[in-house]
Order: structure tokens, then sequence, then C-alpha cells
């Protein structure tokens, strides 16, 4: 496949050098998103308790991660000449509702794994009802977030925050994340089909990626045609993102990734390489890649002018990483 | 006490008789927002096990239930001369965090309870996984039914939609029933004082009970000063639910409640009856239902005329039912 001829391969630190401000802004942002203080809440140590459910939600979403989706918002926010102000707050709302999601599959009775990001998951570190009720504080936060901490202007309108609600909420729920991961797990062990996989793949990381594309451009005002662009590129991006992690599941050590290496093949989940092979799934990554690339400058070349600078570097990050 | 004189004790089947349209309603709504097909969803049969998944979420949110909260958000919005339509999709999203709530409070690391509305918890009716994902997804869905179902109005703007997602996120998470919840679990026997006892009951049972009735008079459209009345009525009124809670948790039995009776005392939970005895615990009930029948009064004489009939009848439901 010649094309794959076109496509650069960054230093893996080149994710860190271009995004690192960008990173940093979104942890500062969550970092004071997450004190009992930014919601109004002055009595937390008048009893004993409530801090300790305050240091789970710190543990968990101020864990690292390379805040990928909520990067992708923001980056897709400027490329249409948003306003970074306008996009943060839900930028930090998707990295809480991922976070929570990583909380509840990593329970005993869902994907039972002990690491997340290099540390004991939070149902190791804390416990398990500690660990559902972060879950479910993490979720109903964000769409508060949203709501409360944008602030309004000519791009973003209340009407407009109303939608991004509605598409935020299907994609948290039954169309994303949770019937993404139900069933996941519901084919564990179990032989499955084409369908299947891409069901897993459009659901459980597709659907979020996709959000995170396409808000960055819906809250930035840009036109329907070219929101209906960023659309395409989060779904292009998602299964590329997916493919890679399944990927690197098999070919990384639990050093390297953060979390347990290996595990998809010891729980027989349905991915990418287990149904296609790996150096097929290699090459499925190539051609995302690739039209990502085409549809990027596409939207560049178009009347809006998008600037897609950024996006290329993500796109390559997102497809080569190797952590 | 004298004053409890004053106050009726309808049968149990007033409740029912009164409010039976308007649970049915509430019902019917719920039915249909459980759909896949309200969710835009078609492909729910395309593979197997989506299905299941809806099958989950109707069997604990449709599961009967005295809906009382959604009720109070009908009744307190059609005592302002609200429009029911503007109220029903939020309360019916109030039941779905309320049954999420219950889900996840059943599980085996929390209460770990095997009978709710007098059938076997969705954990137990299912599995574990199940009850985590479920109980995520009602809750993320539940902004979505806001946000997509309400029909905007003079008295219902976007703008004020979105107040209404701000503080049913603030109450689903950290100010409401996760630190609620958390904090109940936190103090399984162990000693407790009576700002522990306030602080479980103000946001396990309270805020959620005064965020229904506060929505209710927020969606018609009320004035600020009777929207305040409304927040001190539904805490009064969450605090009364909570404490016959708790005296029917000892006097009653599994078969009336739907659920396991007697539970409190064996996991030494931290209840008004523990620390005050049943008898003071039963005479602070009259007190509260007296303090509400007072403020229905006044608002009924005020300037803005709130017709309080029903309300006083779901005060004395809330305060003397038996299940």
């Amino acid at each position: 496949m010649g094309f794959t001829m076109t496509v650069s391969h960054p230093a893996p630190s080149s994710y860190e050098a271009m995004f690192g401000p960008t990173v940093d802004l979104i942890n500062s942002r969550l970092e004071r998103y997450l004190t009992p203080e930014a919601h109004g809440i002055s009595n937390v140590d008048e009893i004993e308790g409530p801090s300790r459910l305050w240091e789970a939600l710190r543990y968990s979403a101020l864990s690292g991660g390379k805040r990928i989706r909520p990067v992708l918002a923001v980056q897709c926010c400027l490329a249409c000449g948003g306003n970074i102000e306008s996009i943060l707050p839900t930028a930090c709302a998707i990295e809480l509702v991922h976070a929570q999601s990583l909380i509840h599959d990593d329970l005993p009775c869902m994907d039972n794994d002990d690491l997340r990001r290099g540390k004991p998951t939070l149902h190791k570190a804390f416990d398990e009802s500690t660990a559902v009720l972060s879950g479910d504080a993490l979720l109903a936060m964000a769409f508060g977030l949203v709501t409360r901490e944008t602030p309004l202007s000519e791009q973003v309108t209340t009407g407009k925050l109303l939608e991004v609600i509605s598409e935020f909420s299907s994609v948290a729920s039954v169309r994303g994340l949770v019937n993404g991961q139900y069933v996941d797990i519901h084919y564990e062990g179990k032989p499955f089909t084409a369908e299947v996989l891409e069901y897993i793949h459009t659901y459980k990381t597709g659907a979020l990626f996709t959000f995170s594309v396409r808000v960055g451009a819906l809250l930035a005002g840009a036109e329907p045609a070219i929101v209906d662009c960023f659309t395409v590129l989060g779904r292009k991006l998602g299964l590329a993102f997916q493919i890679v992690d399944d990927l690197l599941d098999i070919q990384s050590t639990s050093e390297m990734l953060g979390k347990t290496a290996g595990k998809d093949q010891v729980q027989q989940k349905a991915t990418y390489p287990a149904l296609y092979g790996e150096s097929a799934s290699r090459e499925k990554v190539e051609v995302l890649v690739h039209e990502c690339y085409e549809l990027l400058e596409c939207m560049a070349e178009g009347p809006s002018a998008v600037d897609v600078g950024a996006l290329k570097v993500l796109t390559d990050f997102i497809c080569h990483r190797i952590h």
C-alpha cells in the first residue's frame, strides 16, 4: 500500500512537545473543578467521610493519562477558529466521563483490572463501593460542568449548550459507552462476527471520540457541513485509536502501557487483531490515517479554511503511538 | 404536642386515588422513554446483547414503586399554575436517577440487598456488571431527557433548562446522592453524631426531594420567593420521608415494604430512630408535617395564591404512609 509512505512517523515525544501546553491547561482546569469549593461546598471537613470521596475523585481523574479526548476537543475547536474558553469546560467534562468509564470498567465484576495509568485501580487503592460511587459522581458532574462553566457567546448560545448536553447524554449512555461496554463483556470468550466487532468499536470508543471532535467544531460555531466532516474524522480516529489500543495490548508491556498488557487474549475479547490478525490490523490503521489526512486536506482547502496543522499531528500520534 | 391533632391521617389508598392518574402518566412516559426507538436506535436486534441491556433498564425503572419524587415534581408544577408537559420529562428524569441510585446502592459492595420493590434486585435478576452499567445508563440518560424532551415556552426557556441541568447534576453527584450514600456507608457500624445523621439525610434523600419540589416551581415559572418556599418545603418533606423510611424499616415487614425490612439495625446504619428512639422520631415527623402545613397555608394565602390542596395530601401521605 504505497500511500503509507506519505505518512510521517513522528517521535512519540511530538505529542508532548506540541500539546503539552493544552494538556497542562486541561489538567489545571480539572484540578480546579475537582475541588469541593468549585461546587460551592464549604463543609467537606465538618464530618469524617466526604473528604475521602474527594480524594478518590482526584486520584482517578488527576492521575495522568494522555488526555487525548479533551485535547482533540480543544484542537478541533481552535482549528475552526473557536475560543479555547468555549471548549475547556466540555473538554474537561469529556475527560471526567472517560475517567468514570475506566473506573467502572476496571471493577472486579467487569474487566477486573488492578492497574491503570501505572497505579492501582481505584477499587484497589480505595474499595469497590468508593469506585462505584466515584464513577457516578464524575458522570453526573460532567453535565453540570458544561452548563455552569461554559461562557455564553455569539457562537455558544444557551440552545447550543442544550444540544451539547443531549448528545453528551446519549454518548455516555445507550448510544455509546454503556452499550459498547455491555456488548464487549457479553462476547468475552464467545465467538464473534465482524458486525459485533464493529458495534463494540463504534460505541465503546468511537462515540466519545466522535463527540470530542464534533463538539469542538460545534462550540467554535462551525457550519453544519464542517461539523459533518469532523464527525467523519472522529469516527475514523476513534476506530484507529481502538485498533492501535488492541495492537499495543499484544505488542507492548504493562510498564509501557500503565495498564495490564496481554489481557485481551486472556479474557478472549472481541478485538480487531483477534479477528483479522496483527498485520491486517496495522494495515487498517494506515488506511485510516490516509483517509483522515485526505479529509483534513479537504477541510483545509474548503471555503471555511480549517487550520488542520495540529490535527494532522494528532492523527499521527493517535495512530502511531507506542503507549 | 397538641398540633398533631390538626393533621388528618388519610387512608393509605388516598395516594393511589388522588395521584393514580399522575403515576399512570409518569409510568407511560417512562415506558416510552425506555425504548431504543426513543433514543433513535434502530439496530438493537442486529447483534446479540444490546436487547438484554434494555431489558435490564426496563426491569429496574418500570418495576412499580410509588413514584413519589416525580409526582411531587408534577404536583408542585401544577400548584404553581404550570403546564404538565413542561415538567413531565424532568419528573421522569428524576425517577431514572432515583432508580440508578437504588441499583448501585443495592450492589453487594454497597448495601448488598436482594429485594427491591418486591422483586430480586437487578444484580440478582441479571448480574453485577449489568447492574453497574444499567445504573450508568439511567444516570446519563436523565440529563438528555430534560434537554431533549422538554418543550420550550415562555416559562421554560433554554436558559432555565441549563439551570435545571446544573442543579440536577449537583444533586446527582457531589451535593446529593453520591456524597450522601458515601457517608451513609462510611458510618455503618460506627458511632455517629447528630451532625453525621443530618448530613446523610440532607444529601442522601433530601437533595433529590428538594430538587423535585423546586424544579416543579421553577418550570412553572414561579417567582423566586415562591421557589424559595418550595425549597424549604422540599427539605422538610425529604427529612420526614427519610425518618418514616427508617421507622418502617423497624416496624414493617419485607412483604409490606417490598424490600428487606430490619436491615438498618443489622447493618448498624446511622438512622434517626437509632439516635433518638422511635417515639421521638415519630414526634419529629409530626413536627415536620405541621411545619409543611403552615408553609403551604402561607403559600396559598400569599399574592401568588399557590393551589396547595394536592400538596397537603402528598405531605400527609409522605409522613403517614405505611409502605
